[in-house]
Parts: structure tokens; sequence; C-alpha cells
């Protein structure tokens, strides 16, 4: 999505460590009018999947999700990443290791949100090695829905997540491909979709 | 706002300790249309407000303040609660007492992303105790912003963080405020507004 790029290539800084900031209009400040742009890139996308529900996972997925939602007129679940007082016990449970966190944490889905009726589209922010994407998946395999699809805003294409998702044959959607990048330069290279 | 009382009485579940689940449609799974319904609510009440930006506190916050952004045409930001590596070091910090899981946190917000310029509309789901509000103002003073406001869905006026904000003219509107409710009956007494 070349919105999507050419605000990378402007307002994305590169770090050592490949990482990519881009929290100045995705996961931290956040331009909704860009949300709303990706969110009709990706019902044109996903416009056959019969999506009727989006999950993401907290914290930055859910803006993002929130604005695609109303694309598709369908509620948006968000996985917690800890045990609140205020969820009953009763959830779906999975794990997830966090790359720019370096740890591990427990996601749940309270059991009435998901159910065998449900055809669930996958919204996050980024995608590196799909540890998020497999917990979420998890979550949606125990509670009997069906995974229509997978939309990214930002794919580190050099890392290995998007590549096991298409193979396993998951409609995946990143609306933009990180090809390689270099910290001293700041240069980005998005694969060509 | 009659139509957000009309689904808290419908919806939402009353439990012993004074807690009020609304999962079903506002901090679990969210129903965004009645986001919007509520973004426009707002935007009504704060029109003259100047509001340039949406301050909120991941992660139940975040979903409405995204909705409501796309009302006022301003970006969102949202502090974080716990330090992340992608955050840089200079931040304008604060702490906060959460009710719902009993304990203190620090919170912060990237100091690129707060300005004498700005004037913050805050959003949150929740209003008790006013733990979350004081904290995100104390990140608003820090940076030299103007705090125009304060926006929240549900305010438990059973508690004192409503009536402390509305004592310092903190201008704030609170779109139901739960007056008194009853976990044997369910049932639930909003103030008249």
């Amino acid at each position: 999505m070349k919105l999507l790029e050419d605000r990378i290539r402007k307002d994305g800084i590169v770090k050592a460590g490949n990482i990519l900031k881009v929290d100045s209009f995705l996961n931290h400040q956040m331009d909704v009018k860009l949300f709303r742009e990706m969110g009709k890139e990706w019902k044109r996308l996903f416009k056959d999947a019969g999506v009727n529900k989006i999950l993401t996972i907290e914290a930055s997925g859910i803006g993002i999700a929130c604005v695609v939602a109303e694309e598709f007129d369908v509620p948006v679940v968000f996985a917690k990443k800890t045990q609140s007082l205020n969820i009953d016990g009763d959830v779906y449970s999975s794990k997830v290791t966090s790359f720019t966190k370096k740890k591990v944490y427990d996601i749940m889905v309270s059991k009435k949100y998901l159910s065998p009726e449900d055809r669930v589209l996958i919204i996050d922010d980024f995608l590196a090695n799909g540890c998020a994407v497999d917990g979420l998946s998890d979550l949606i395999v125990e509670s009997g829905a069906t995974l229509v699809g997978v939309g990214i805003a930002i794919e580190k294409g050099f890392q290995t997540g998007g590549k096991v998702l298409r193979d396993k044959g998951i409609h995946l959607e990143s609306l933009a491909i990180v090809e390689s990048m270099n910290d001293e330069t700041g240069e980005i290279i998005f694969r060509e979709q």
C-alpha cells in the first residue's frame, strides 16, 4: 500500500537491532486517518472472506482494529496479556513471545467472545517472527472459530513470520513488507507487491 | 447518553465489589458502532474546546479514543504502562493505581507526542477513583500542554473521581454515570444528566 510505504519512509526511524520505530503514527501516537485508509484496503482485500469478527492483541493493535472493524461492520475482540479481575476464569489462552519486550506472556480471550460461528480476521500492527499471530490463531482453533485471514500493517519480510503463515496457506495481507533496512543510512527497501 | 445507558442496562453485569462488567461491548469485545455514536456525542459536548489531540491509556481506552479521534480529526496518543524497548528514554511519566488490578504501575508518553501547543482531551472507558485521569493529567502538566476536558464512557458516581475533577473545574463529560448498582438484583441506577 503506497500510502503506508510513503509514510514509513517519511516518518519511520530505523534503529540498530532491526527495530523500525513508527510510533509517531502507528503505535504510540496514532494517525486515525491513515488507519481509515488501511481499513478500506483490507476491506477490499478480504471482501469475500465473510469476516464477522476482528481479533487483535493489546495494546497497539487495538486502535487499528477498531477503525478497520467499522469498514467490515463487525465487532472487535482484543486478546488480553495479563489476568485481570474483570475477566472471568472461563477463557481461551495461549502464550506469546514478544520480540520488542523480550519476554513470554500469557494471552487470553473470554470464551464468550469467540465461538464456532465466528469467521475471524486477525489485525495487528507488526509481523516479525509471527509469535503474536500464532498465539491468536491458537485461541481461534481452541474456540472452534475459523481464521479467514491476517491483516498486518508492517511485515518484516526478512524475518520468518510471513513466510510461515503463507506456507500454511493462510491468507495474509501485509500492507507494507520491509525487505531490508539500514540503521546507518536510514534506507528502507519494501518488497514489490 | 441514553444509547449507552440502555446498552449498559441490557448487557452490563453487576458483580460483587462494585464491579460493572461491560466487556461484551466496551472493553474486551468492542462495539465500534456504539463508539462512533459516543464520539459524535463528545464532539458535540467539546466542540468549542479547540481539541487538537486525544490522550488515553492502554489498553481499553485505545479503541474508543481512535474512533472518537476521527470525529475531531486529530491524532490519538496513548500512555504506555510499561517500559518498552521501542520507546526512547525521553518520556513524561507518572504513576497510576489500578482499581481492577489492585496494583500501582508506571505510565509514560514520549516527549515527542505532547507539547505546549497541544490542547488535549482525555478519553477513557471508566472513571472510578480517578487515578488514571490523574496520571494522564500529570503527563499533560509536565509537557506544558493544556487539558481541555475529560470524556469518560462510564463514571462510577458513587466513587470520588468525578467529584474531584469537577471541583477542580475540569470539564468532565461522562456519557453514563452510575449512581448505584446492586449485584443481587442486577439493578443499575443512573444519575440524571
